[in-house]
């Protein structure tokens, strides 16, 4: 049986996550579950969504699948209950995992857009500490804590993941390029210290594909090409990181690209060296004697979920550099058929290799140890 | 010696271009050459811009490249002078040249702009006739014709490409994605009567990279950036064509992505399929039994300057389906020195899967055969 370490999953949140949090005064600024004409609606001060059916797909046949809104009873309850969650994680052969946010957006990008910034990082404070007390505390040896900040100013986001160093919070749910939501990008120093305490403390930042896309969610945008095209995101922003000063100015930062895919790495190295060689003379870009190539090599890893072409293709990336996803309850997910999906993608490869991308990287990485004993039979 | 077959060059439009072509009233309204300050500057109604030194750069070493503002006569003439052109290529065994234009932008953009658009018809006219009737004609047996049509209004292009299929056009310069534009893109019917006409004569569809990115130059992005990571760009676009309704409907369209890079595909291809499996019951497409990947493999053309790790993977995606680019003048062109470059580039490959990559492929694509009693020597 695979033990797996899956480091891109989803967390649904259940009710009462800031609810549950906040005095009376701001319950009903923050984000709580209304009921209206039979469903259940997310709503908060200057906004509302519902919780899209695609968000919750684990264990339901292709046919059911859509975008149309779902109550809570109509979902898996390991969407949004973390016990159930490990027991279905468990009985999958997955023994960790890192799970991101719903309804903040990834990065917590959401509360940027609230008229009242106390109010956004009261909410930011509330999900991770949702996070520690109620999510990983229900299964502390499976689930790895990651926190998410204010996005929209630096010394906030430093004194919150200050914060939650401090209480256990193993990754950082960062954006892979916030110019393209109109804040200070990766090029100019901005974010230096957020990043000089991320390198100091081996904090890995994790950046999922869609986290700082132009677009929030599927809608106004054809679904199709949003879902088969996001990889080339995750290429474009990796790649500017490369060519950015960044890296050159944090050497031990620790950078991960997550559900952007594997095997378009190798071709983009290749093109990012060779463009770096032509035209560092007049782009003048600082420490141009460390190459794109060395960059991805030293601080990224990437992601893969059933990717035999990325599998094929490892040794031309870099072995060390590659970890597992299982992204329950999402629409890329195998489960619950994640054994025999590893089964048929690892067919062949050495065990060694199986064990470094399956969990052994990710352990080192998140400095977090597998529990083997829980494997199930 | 190498036989080369360039799918991907660059024009850049000497001072006589539109003023050689339009009756005397229109003189100082359409695009032509004034001095200023001991620099030429492009100048019509309503805009002006320089020649970029980057567009320029072939047959110069490295360190003297740069973005700045160049003066024709600090260019090599074969950027300009195309007698001067198919000896340089000709030189380095490209016996055969697609060209792109750069003042008028890939796929002639920049004529959208103009707030009068009989004058703009006027301009994509004027330089489709100086392709004809100066560029080509300068080395017929060279030079192949590509057109471009007005972006803004499919009637207009349609009735352009069809003065151009009479006049010998053998491609049409087109944009990767129009919707980046503001304009109407490929999940919707607007250019089907462009792309039927193109379908029932033949005619190959050129999109280069940048061809329709929101940005037109490099300027108030980061270069690096940009030219590190632009496959990213084919990538999207190719694949939001692979899942549109289009290459359903139009079965034998020719599509070619331009300077997007190979090592890439296969991770899309498979991407694109998985995807496709999972979503296309909910996202209601159309012929989904027309898989991406085949749709790749059909309609699809992909190229490739000096790209070792995207030759490595080549069976991986499909041997009739790789173009080979000189770029000249641009920065990726391996010119003076291209002929080393390709012996580098093909070192292992068996010859009638170079010939295939160098010229056969693209000579059936846009049905004209290279003469290689023209190489040199």
């Amino acid at each position: 049986m695979f033990s797996l370490f899956s480091v891109d999953d989803h967390i649904i949140e259940s009710a009462g996550v800031w609810v549950d949090r906040v005095p009376q005064k701001l319950k009903d600024r923050v984000p709580h579950v209304v009921e209206a004409d039979g469903r259940q609606i997310w709503v908060w001060e200057g906004g509302q969504e519902t919780t899209m059916g695609l968000n919750a797909v684990a264990g339901r046949p292709y046919e059911t699948w859509g975008a149309e809104p779902v109550r809570f009873d109509e979902m898996r309850k390991g969407c949004y209950d973390p016990h159930e969650r490990a027991k279905d994680l468990i009985s999958n052969g997955i023994l960790a995992s890192v799970s991101f946010p719903t309804l903040p957006g990834f990065a917590g990008r959401k509360f940027e857009t609230f008229a009242d910034k106390e109010l956004a990082v009261t909410c930011v404070r509330a999900w991770n500490d949702y996070m520690i007390d109620e999510w990983c505390a229900a299964k502390p040896d499976v689930f790895v804590p990651m926190h998410i900040a204010p996005v929209w100013d630096v010394a906030l986001a430093v004194a919150e993941t200050e914060r939650m160093i401090d209480r256990g919070s193993k990754a950082l749910c960062w954006m892979e390029d916030p110019s393209n939501l109109g804040l200070p990008g990766y090029h100019t120093e901005y974010w230096y210290p957020l990043f000089e305490l991320c390198e100091a403390a081996g904090l890995p930042i994790c950046m999922h594909i869609g986290g700082a896309s132009a677009q929030v969610s599927l809608a106004g945008t054809i679904p199709m090409v949003e879902i088969a095209a996001a990889f080339a995101g995750a290429a474009r922003s990796s790649v500017s990181m490369m060519v950015s000063p960044v890296p050159r100015k944090f050497p031990g930062i620790k950078l991960v690209w997550s559900e952007g895919g594997i095997g378009w790495i190798t071709a983009a190295l290749e093109r990012a060296d060779r463009q770096w060689l032509r035209h560092q003379g007049w782009t003048h870009i600082p420490d141009a004697h460390i190459m794109p190539s060395e960059v991805a090599r030293r601080n990224m890893w990437f992601c893969m979920i059933e990717e035999p072409v990325g599998l094929k293709y490892r040794h031309d990336f870099a072995m060390d550099r590659i970890l597992w996803e299982s992204d329950y309850p999402h629409a890329d997910t195998p489960f619950p058929n994640t054994q025999q999906a590893c089964t048929d993608l690892f067919a062949g490869v050495p065990q060694d290799e199986i064990d470094a991308i399956t969990y052994r990287n990710a352990e080192e990485l998140f400095g977090f140890t597998i529990n083997k004993s829980l494997l199930p039979g």
